[in-house]
Formats: C-alpha cells, sequence, structure tokens
C-alpha cells in the first residue's frame, strides 16, 4: 500500500517528509560517499549532525545552558535505573507519583535502589484522573520528585507541571515530548524514550541540570553515569548515531512546523476533535477525566466488545492502523503524536462514523 | 560522490546492496505502508524480521539451543559492566587477559565489581602479540576468562580460541564477529557491538549459554539482566529495532555470500594482499608478530610521519575514506570488515603505491 496512518503508540509513525530525506541519504550523505550509519561517530560530518540536532532541540524546548543534553543509549526502562543511581546519592529515598502503567514500572525499578515514597496515586480512580498537588505527601528530604506527565497505556496526562522548588523534579517526558510547550527549567531532569515523538527506538533524550551530574552512585555502569556521558558529549563509547541522526531530521521537521507551540496548537485541536466526536458519540467512550485526557494517545472502547476484532479489521482495509489497545487494558487506543496528520485524525474519524452507522 | 571505500574502525561500512534495500523500504516495508523503524516491536512484522534475524544469525555462526541469542542496546561498553554484573556471581573474581586497549577498558569495568585477576598481557611488547596460553596464570575459581579476540585500535587478533574446559570463557568479538567460522560451543558467552561487522551502532549481539543466565547480583539494572532479556526474547522494552533490522539483512546478505566460511577465505585473501604489501614496501610498516594480525584492522605507518597529513588528504580524494589511525596510536589504519569489497583493498594498494613512488 501507499502510506498508511499508523497510529502506533511506539515505534511510531515519524513525519514523511523525514523519511524520504532519510531515503534520498541512505547510500550518500551529502556528496560524501557514505551513509549516516557507515560514520565515525567522532568524524567532523557526524559531529556536525549530533551538534545541530543538541542546538536544535535546545532551541525547539527552550533549554538553557544550565542543563546538559544527553543522547543515550536504551530508553525510558534504562532511566528507570539510571535515574536512581545517579540521583538518589545518600539521600536514599525519592518520591513518585503514580498515575498508571509506566509509573508503576519507574516505582518498582527505583525500589531496589533505594525508599521510594509513593506520594499520590490515582489507582483508585483506575487511572482516569490526576490527584490534586495539594494532597501530595511529598518530603523536602527527597532526593527527587518522579512522575510521569503523559500514561501512554492509560491516555492520561498531566495539564501541569508540579511546583517543586526546592526537590528537583524528574519527568518521563516519553510520549509528550515537544508536544507542547513547557517550562524546562522547573525540571532537575527530563527523559524521553525517542520512539514516539523523536526517532527510532534506541535512543534516550536526557536533559539534566547541570548540579545534579557527579552524584551517581559507585556501582552505576559507566555507560549509565550522567556525568561520563556528558563530560564526552555523550560520545564516551559509540553512540546510537544513526538514530541520533534521525531525531536531528526530527527537530528540523519540528522546526519547520513552527516549534513547539504550534505543535501544541495542532495537537490540541487534534485531540479535541477525536474527544468532541467520541463524547458525542452513543457507541463509542472514553473513561478519562476531561480535564486529563491525553493529547497524544487516545484510548477508547466500543460499546460492544465483541466488535473489536471487526473495527480493526476494516480500520486496517482503510489504512488506519495499529489502533488495538494495549495488551493489558484492550479496547482501542489512538496515538496522535506530533507526526500524525491531522488528516488522519479526520481518516479515523471518519471511519468510526461510518463503523458506528453500520454495526452500532 | 558516488559511494567511497570507507576504511572506518566503527562505525564501518556496510553492504551497498544492504543499504539500497534499506532505501527502498524506508518508507513502505513490503506494503504495510509504514517504514520498520514506525512498526511496533510486538506487531507480527517485526517479530517476523527479529526472529528471522536470530534464526539467520544462528545458522551462519553455528549456534546451537544451548544458547540465549539476545539484541540488547548499548555495545561493548556497557556490556563491559553487564557481564560482571551478570556472572560474578558468588565467585567474586574473574580472570582477563589484557592484549590492547580494548581488553584494558573491559579491564577497568569489570575491576569496579570484583577481583579481575589479569592473567595474561602483551603490554610489555607494546601489544604486537599474544601471550602464549600455556603461561597463562588462569584459576579455576574464576567466574569466567575473558579476552578480546581482536583489538580493533592495535589490529592484533587471536589465530586460536583459548581452552578454558572448566571456567565459562567470554569474549568480546565485537571486531570479527562473522568473520570467519569460530565454535561458538566453545565459548561461555560471545557479544559484539554491531557497528563493524553486523549493522549500525546502538546494539550489542550476545550469544549466552544457558547456564550462565539467572545469575545476576541483585542491584543489576533490569535492562542489563540477561535472565530478563532472554525471558522477553530481548522485547522487555522496546528494543532497537531499526538496527535489528538492518542487522538482519546483513545476516541475509551473509548467507548469500556463502556464510563466515567463505567470508573467511576473502578476508584472508584481502588482508594477506594488503600485509604482503606492507612487508615487500621499504616505505610502510605494520609492527604485529604475523602470526597475531588482525584480518580486519590493519594499521600501518608511513616511513616518515610528517607524510601523513599528505597521505590522508591524497586518499580522500581518491575516495578512501578514514585511513587515520585511532587517536590514542597515530599512524594509519585501514578497517577492512565483511563489507569492505576486495576491490578496496586493491584500490587501496594502489594508492600506497603511487603515494610511496612519489614520495618515498
Amino acid at each position: 500500500m501507499s502510506r498508511a496512518y499508523n497510529f502506533c503508540a511506539g515505534p511510531a509513525t515519524l513525519p514523511e517528509s523525514v523519511l524520504r530525506q532519510a531515503r534520498d541519504e541512505m547510500l550518500d550523505w551529502r556528496g560524501t560517499g557514505m551513509s549516516v550509519m557507515e560514520m565515525s561517530h567522532r568524524s567532523d560530518e557526524f559531529v556536525q549532525i549530533a551538534e545541530t540536532a543538541e542546538k536544535d532541540l535546545r532551541e525547539l524546548a527552550g533549554v538553557s545552558d544550565d542543563y546538559a543534553v544527553l543522547f543515550m543509549q536504551g530508553g525510558a526502562s534504562s532511566q528507570f535505573s539510571t535515574i536512581p543511581l545517579n540521583l538518589l546519592g545518600d539521600k536514599g529515598s525519592a518520591d513518585y507519583v503514580n498515575t498508571g502503567i509506566w509509573s508503576k514500572k519507574a516505582i518498582a525499578e527505583a525500589s531496589r535502589y533505594g525508599q521510594v515514597n509513593v506520594v499520590a496515586s490515582s489507582e483508585d480512580s483506575g487511572f482516569t484522573t490526576i490527584p490534586d498537588q495539594a494532597a501530595w505527601k511529598t518530603s523536602a528530604e527527597a532526593a527527587y520528585l518522579h512522575y510521569t506527565p503523559n500514561e501512554t497505556i492509560g491516555g492520561l496526562e498531566f495539564d501541569f507541571v508540579p511546583d517543586s522548588p526546592n526537590v528537583p523534579l524528574v519527568a518521563d517526558m516519553s510520549s509528550n515530548m515537544l508536544s507542547r510547550p513547557v517550562d524546562v527549567s522547573r525540571f532537575g531532569l527530563i527523559y524521553a524514550g525517542a520512539q514516539k515523538n523523536i526517532g527510532p527506538s534506541g535512543l534516550v533524550v536526557v536533559i539534566i541540570r547541570k548540579d545534579l551530574l557527579g552524584k551517581a552512585r559507585k556501582e552505576t555502569p559507566t555507560m549509565m553515569n550522567y556525568q561520563v556521558i556528558a563530560d564526552n558529549d555523550s560520545m564516551y563509547n559509540t553512540p546510537a548515531t544513526y538514530s541520533w541522526y534521525l531525531a536531528g531530521l526530527v527537530f528540523k521537521w519540528l522546526k519547520e512546523q513552527g516549534g513547539v507551540q504550534a505543535m501544541g496548537e495542532i495537537n490540541l485541536r487534534k485531540a479535541r476533535k477525536l474527544y468532541d466526536f467520541i463524547d458525542n458519540s452513543d457507541f463509542y467512550a472514553n473513561p478519562i477525566d476531561p480535564r486529563f485526557r491525553s493529547w497524544m494517545n487516545v484510548p477508547f472502547t466500543l460499546a460492544d466488545d465483541a466488535l473489536n476484532s471487526e473495527f480493526l479489521r476494516g480500520a486496517n482495509a482503510c489504512g488506519l492502523l495499529n489502533l488495538a489497545g494495549h495488551r493489558s487494558v484492550g479496547g482501542m487506543r489512538a496515538s496522535i503524536y506530533n507526526a500524525m496528520p491531522e488528516a488522519g485524525v479526520d481518516a479515523l474519524i471518519d471511519y468510526m462514523t461510518d463503523f458506528a452507522k453500520e454495526r452500532g
């Protein structure tokens, strides 16, 4: 088929123009006679690619020189250990907010390295809302305060940045990085697996306030030591060069779209359109507190679960792919990251309309 | 320029046919309407790609069912910690052979986790030879015996597999994996960063005897726990899917070339040609004990170091790229991995001949 609309939660759809450029440069990057994936990471060409990507990311996200930007290998799951190993220090405890499956994974891994205090949880609600910050039982003694701004599986997204003036705020932005403006200066550390809004899997971007470097525990594997990675411009070992290059192409594309301000407006419009359609339907439903509905991941159910397979088959036939919900929750989920064009959301709504008419 | 001959030590040249296929499939993998890098790692399509790659690797390298094959994120440097964390167990000590810069890095990292006994070293010779195994001071109590079959920087390669009937043998094959036949059954663990003979950087292949699984220390980050990775078919988290796909294309290409037996013959011929030329020249020299010269990385010096820059400029102008030696040793180095065609070696020899005539 020609290009489909791919609603996969990650690895996820990439901008078509980025893939076209990657395709055109595959055998010969700008007259060098090499693919980017064949370049030494220490070559002038690749260093230029890497530095440009960092510069563009800093510009897009508004990252000041108080922060280091790291392009590390792995993904959020490896950061779940890397963060406590680097930040727990002699404090020994950290505060975590539990808003869903990814929060829980982060909590489970951190608990292996120190005392984790779950200072708030929306588990009682089935993770359909975000607990009011006024009720969080945070501690001034915590090494950091961790939360998950967007729960990819649950489709639950913070519409505010928690206040944490004295304890460094740490955020897993894997699924909403660069999707709308965020004030980076309020964070100690932001991390994001690339495979949703940034590029291919295997790369994780870490933005860390420089005063938090240099506190890693003795047993921290060298490749997980933020200070080492920062001191070596993410090239202590051979980084994931091709993923880094693709991330750079995505950053350029984001700048062409008008940056995260423009992206946020588009994303809000896309999400609203889909939620409004669901809310106005008797056939589809979304259980999340409207205030905290994710702009990136839209889970929904059909009035009759027995129709799920037919819905998915029909969607596939129309080139609307990967709408099945996560295996842990079932139902449907449409991931509509930055790279999902508004036309893809429109096509999905058209299909959902027809399906509900025929089967509802 | 058109495709150059790229002698980079890593990331390194890839087979042109692999890059052409990756280019042609970039926007739409076999009618799915998606790039491989946009596919869910749990989709039928990607699972098929992943399983085929593993099957082809098992066939190429002769890996029996006694071994798990893992496609992990990172590279050899991350394995330098992963190995002691997983294998030291209650033994507390491991034996390491020191034959160059990569051995030393492995030793330094392992020393952070337990007692490392350097059972043999060729440092006195300037790492120009391999110590005779009869003189190695190995211990029956060691958790494992680690060595580096090919030193990428020094250009020093074992022509034998050490005997280690009772202690698991661990080998960093980053730079000579699949370059010639090797009896996998003699190893406890083989690992290889992909970016030399396998694919793009960011992926490391681990072949581990199954009885060595399940011994990780408590503090091992989950993403470094071999047992967890094996139990989840390398998909505990999102793996480096695109690199895995490219590795699979390289494995297919290797099979088309006749597998590692045929590759070994070609590699020996390429290496011999270049070493013979160097040995017969008054202008070029290679310091390595002829028995242990690497088939993959051929360092050489010019009679006058002052000519190095001119040599490199002229080479670049002829499309012979990345011949500078590692920054730690200087001189020249031609990396001639599987994907370097014999014509590339011929072109290099032609250039070296002309340069020596003009400047020698």
